[in-house]
């Protein structure tokens, strides 16, 4: 199947990579909003500009749209969606009724598919939360992100002035976690279930007392959590705090028994050497099953809650039977 | 939706349990093969003979299949998939296939939907195998049991002359867990992976070490784990060891990146107070997805891995994506 990246960042090259990997699938162009000659890709595959996806959508299968959920994929994914299938990794999660009915409109009227919200979370976690929540329907589910690097979050704090550079890592309260394994389904504030560590590179004779306090004062950032700042070099940041580790555990407890007499825990977690190159790879198990939905006549738009798991796999459905089940 | 349940152990009643609590399912009956004026079921659900589901079917949408792998679902899930739908949870791994196969044939002839080795391993454990391999191609499986209660090695133990009760544990080697965590795709062999711990009550003036012996030494039971007998009292037992926990965890580490740059690890585990309690709601979770697929068409054999996940919940795809994603 043939496959093409639209928008060439860190997700784009997560994706590159694993197309690349795969051996069912071809990497036949990369799309991007910048000047193509500029762009230096990890592969030998092809580099066009996004304005040619039109006349080479009809050699494309798949477009895995690698954009960013604030700006981009609101307008990219349906507007690529009247070409050929799409893949995208929308990520605002009270956005997606909306984003989903944009993408399903077109979709349909164009009889292609879109597959939105792939990754980990929304993605695999999703799938972790409705999994563990159809099993035990008596229950509470908790979601902890970290230890991991936050891009919106370091990309706030630069914004402050006086800010060089900066990383943000969003860290689980052990405890908190602990708790929700519990099974005694307690209720966790935002602050007992995540705290924040910043390292900031400042600019030479700023004032740190000031950064510092419009960092932790920051509403919705960091308002809510007990956040840390440690003031480093670009040295420093550069050495030890360049890649992008994430991860996480999504932890449902509820009952079981007429009378809800027994207690279990489903738990599912990820420790992430890199977000983007693990995203990238979900995104293109996930372009592998929507070009065989589509073969099989879907059409519109889809979420991984819709997908048949064993369409993701390149392995046969008897070969996953026979060595998986 | 009508559901029934086929044979009443400790499964039946978790399936009996999950149903009656679920608000969209409606236990139309419990099959038994004894003689049903001699079953007393948990709830009100009226109890028939076995012989009475051929004239029952029409007014059943799906059958719950309770029976054992062993020598039960083998006969039984084709010979009920000539009725109406069915889901078992048939875990002879090596099997699957043959089972698959036969079920599909009787399925497809009278155009019937079975849904075969459902719970959680094979089922969510089998599910959170292909998902992990999916997005992580490059890496290799493990999958620990435990701690928890083996019926199947219990039994064997009860078999032995001299013993008149027994219960025997499953428990994963913490070392081993942590190799597999560790994301350097160690090969571990059956007795590192897993301890046997059995408890025994001899009969009265039963030769002890002639039953320890005989227990370590049995083939495929334990031979090949380091395996502990301690002999307590029935009452002991009876006090301490009568649940059925049971539990486990699903581990995958592999690489992304062009060039397997990037280490990641993805984890699965279920601590469960009920092994049949917990299997039953999963089963029940899949009776739903089964008459919903059913109800779309679908028809022949299928297992969790052909089964999009939104069905498996009570909630709408637009509660799903406005809740769980």
């Amino acid at each position: 199947m043939k496959i093409a990246i639209a928008g060439y960042g860190n997700l784009g090259r997560g994706v590159e990579a694993a197309v690349t990997n795969a051996n069912d699938m071809e990497l036949v162009g990369i799309f991007t909003r910048r000047d193509p000659t500029t762009v230096t890709v990890a592969t030998d595959t092809p580099v066009f500009a996004w304005n040619e996806l039109g006349e080479r959508a009809a050699n494309i299968d798949v477009i895995v749209i690698c954009g960013g959920s604030a700006t981009d994929l609101p307008n990219q994914t349906p507007e690529l969606a009247r070409l050929t299938c799409v893949v995208d990794s929308f990520d605002t999660h009270a956005n997606i009724p909306q984003h989903f009915a944009n993408v399903d409109a077109v979709a349909k009227e164009a009889g292609t598919l879109g597959v939105i919200s792939c990754g980990w979370d929304p993605g695999l976690f999703s799938l972790a939360r409705l999994y563990a929540s159809a099993a035990l329907p008596n229950g509470a589910d908790y979601t902890f992100w970290g230890r991991g690097v936050s891009q919106g979050h370091s990309d706030a704090i630069r914004r402050i002035p006086g800010v060089v550079d900066a990383r943000q890592y969003t860290v689980p309260v052990e405890a908190a976690v602990e708790a929700a394994r519990s099974g005694n389904n307690p209720e966790l504030t935002t602050r007992e279930k995540h705290t924040r560590e910043c390292f900031v590179v400042a600019e030479e004779g700023a004032d740190l007392a000031v950064i510092e306090q419009a960092i932790v004062t920051m509403p919705n950032y960091f308002a809510d959590y007990d956040t840390t700042v440690t003031f480093i070099s670009q040295e420093e940041l550069d050495a030890n705090h360049k890649g992008l580790p994430h991860g996480g555990t999504v932890i449902r407890s509820g009952h079981t028994g007429l009378n809800d007499e027994f207690a279990d825990t489903v738990e599912f977690s990820l420790t992430l050497d890199s977000n983007p190159y693990f995203t990238g790879s979900v995104l293109a198990s996930v372009a592998r099953a929507a070009h065989r939905m589509h073969a099989n006549g879907e059409v519109g738009a889809r979420t991984m809650f819709d997908i048949p798991p064993a369409l993701l796999s390149p392995l046969s459905a008897e070969e996953l039977r026979a060595h998986l089940m």
